[in-house]
């Protein structure tokens, strides 16, 4: 064939399959998120159609990739997971982290005038967002990587909400308001805000506290007495690569009959993942009873 | 503060910079574009809407990324060239590839309804791509690469041409010919092409024979007669590493200057090169004349 | 300083830091060990003083690399592993891999002499070795690393003691014996072995049998009625990492005190890794009454 | 077969191919060298035997890898490199570095006594080295990494001869010594030197001054008047990838013939190059006429 002399180019690309049996988490975050929402105007500190936005994007990378388990979603990033045994795109880094971040921008901009009717998308100030992959080789430290981002959340969302309360209500100045929050812990805010402005944090809407956390719905299960680990399964001794082709099939139909749901909930303490084993172990749970 | 007990899963993070002073070759790919033509009714063997999206998103990108001094695009992929000097990101793979993927889905999606007015999208069919980043080290191979490219273009178009002849205006069967083209030689579809149908293959327009470049334009230059190889200019004693800043930074404005252009010619003979000396040395050119 | 202009170079230089929380096998093998077993004649299918100088060799390299916590060598290969917890070298990938293979080397050289009295070493006959670092996610798969090398080992040393068996024995030449052994399984090797030449294989010795483990030697426990799994230490909340220094001092010295001891033992099932618990967990154990 | 329960375990070995068409640099470094040098007494500032013994061990590997085409060496550090056509080891990089690091370190301990006939070796002060490698993208920035370990040779030597005067001629304590030659430059050390103990440094040996660099001995050949540039065989359109099997082992069979010659000269200037172009080519010379 006439294009063998150049094909040898083909031999630069090199290998970027990530550890067998480890956790997947893609990591996507806004570019230049900070301009746009100046832009388009966003509500501060938080904006409820952005939010939405990002979270309906969100399950539908979940729909498209039934490989996900779980998701999590604070402000203008996302944290997309697959289990250890996933082996989508033979688990090349490259593919995963693109596909995710293109099909996630996909639906950012395809609903866009659905979440802000009156504020249509202008070039060059298209939402475009960056990812990465980083791996988890247990359980544990899976689940600390998603307290990190919930914690990450609460600090955060504590400063923008006293920060925009002392500037919008309190009629600060940014530079002001920024000053006297510099070293205040947690108790500092809060009683800025109650005593300042009667607003007490506790009652501030769960989504802005809490974040997103996306996952597929199947029943509840009652957390056992002496269930006091998650950890056991992750390292099977013979992985998914070896489940034949088929089991996988199976498995990835009944992932796309489950709904993927929106909740904005504690996923440090145990109690998430105790009620929804089917998350870590890999497996799927007993679907809902339509009512 | 309250994060730190979980922020050592930070420490998972590994480093993908990208060997300096080589070139980055970014290549993104259709996710699953057989089905999408199909579904959007895109014409056989090409369809000029589609290509033109395709460009428009590219220029955009390179827009975008002034670091960006050439990009190849033939069907639904799109090759986008860093040079060897270039520290976007400070080279790290998965950033420089997502926020290509991201902002080339971005412009896509929110241009299709220009280029396909009377085919609104409509999910699950959203269109959406994945990519890669491969490093080349030297300007030789990096030519190479294109040429690569080209070839295949040619080669896939003269078949698809041929191919859908057969079956568009011979009412031949896709089994049918299929089965007549195995094993055949480019002569051999000229030769149905002409003998058949009447067509002359080199009538046919350039953007499908040669697939599209995009490169910001200066000034041509006559190619020196002793300039023989392009080589030299590639691997200079002090990398831009060691530019200042704002060296860098007046570069990027220079760049920016210069207007995008989409030709459609061949980069597998010197000439187009010797013409335009600026994109294998990374430097740039004289803004041509406003006329 | 004059040296400057050329430092840029030391850019090029990749990290190559293995992930965190992982257990790191470093796996060496001889170079060329057929030619120069043949050369140095050794003893067919088993020669005793070669396998004690690896075990030797083995042994310092446990000595000198405090954070090893298992060795297990059969033929010309060693497997060395470092727990999850190790920072050693701060898990630089080439450090840790030529480090092992330099000083195995050099104590292989070294002691050859006292194994080898009659059979001097002579260029160009050398021995090397090469070596690789593969990470394991969690200590089940760790655990079949281990058990892999040893299944192996049993493998490689049933064949080869009939093969030799045949041929030394039975006076075949090797071609008739190889040809004679292909297809066949482990009982119709035992009853070559038994029929023809009253060769009870249970009666080999347990060091070809088995293969050698090295570890640091404290005293044994009873293993735990409940204790069915050695997996949930694996992944500590708290890595080694944010131990604080001199409690990492601290364990690197009582590690030096432990005695490393060679054994032939079966280690793939539970009671090996049960009574020594502190290899998998880590930790140090309570060192032997001396007597 | 029985083993193959547990061989999913091969499954976490990563590749670690190195880009091809690139200088690969292998490096070298004595593990805790200082230490060793006061235990066997080496001679300071330079001691020749301990230099010679590096050399002997170096010229070795240069005969038991005829793919590497320079290597250079200074105090316990020895750079091995291969040029961008190799394809040994289909360029595994632990492959190559263990290789090395092995075979040098079982030169270095086998021929110690030839050096050192009255400090015999003795645990556990045995020499080790650990080792790394690094690829290059052109052979311009190869010769300056070349430069790199010249010009770090001559600095550190220039300080050490200086330091050591002061210390065994000038009988200061190695705190004044110390104390005095911080900050100083080149041109400062040589006038302590010169005017406090009547030694020109230009006088010193070659071997101190300038490191030593091995290669295979050709015919020298005249400069080219117009050789400017050493870069362009760098990158043929053709690598020796696509050369056939018998070419190649062609190829190592001259190689084998030349001798590994042992010189210290200045390898910054181009003269070297120059008239050993086989070295950046890649290419055999033509063996010099017995004499």
């Amino acid at each position: 064939m006439a294009n063998s002399k150049f094909e040898y180019v083909k031999d630069f690309e090199q290998p970027d399959v990530l550890l067998p049996n480890t956790w997947i988490v893609v990591r996507i975050d806004g570019r230049g998120f900070h301009k746009l929402s100046d832009h388009y105007a966003f509500e501060k500190p938080n904006d409820r159609r952005a939010l939405d936005l990002m979270n309906a994007a969100a399950a539908e990378v979940m729909k498209d990739l039934p490989d996900l388990c779980i998701a999590y979603g604070v402000s203008d990033e996302f944290s997309f997971v697959f289990h250890p045994n996933s082996q989508l795109f033979e688990r090349r880094s490259a593919k995963l982290v693109t596909t995710i971040v293109s099909t996630f921008t996909a639906y950012y901009i395809y609903l866009w005038s659905s979440y802000f009717p009156s504020s249509p998308l202008k070039p060059p100030y298209l939402p475009s967002f960056d990812g990465r992959a980083v791996i988890y080789p247990s359980s544990r430290i899976l689940r600390d990587y998603m307290s990190w981002r919930q914690v990450d959340c609460h600090i955060n969302n504590l400063y923008n909400t006293t920060f925009w309360t002392m500037v919008l209500q309190g009629k600060m100045s940014n530079t002001d308001a920024e000053q006297e929050l510099k070293g205040t812990v947690s108790s500092d805010k809060n009683e800025i805000l109650f005593k300042r402005f009667g607003i007490n944090y506790n009652n501030e809407e769960e989504i802005y506290k809490k974040g997103s956390v996306l996952y597929r719905q199947y029943e509840l299960q009652d957390p056992k007495p002496s269930s006091v680990s998650v950890e056991d399964e992750t390292s099977p001794s013979i992985p998914e690569a070896q489940q034949s082709r088929s089991q996988q099939d199976r498995m990835k139909k009944l992932r796309r009959k489950a709904k993927v749901v929106i909740d904005h909930v504690d996923i440090i303490k145990d109690e998430f993942w105790a009620r929804r084993p089917w998350i870590i172990s890999g497996s799927v749970g007993k679907l809902p009873v339509q009512s």
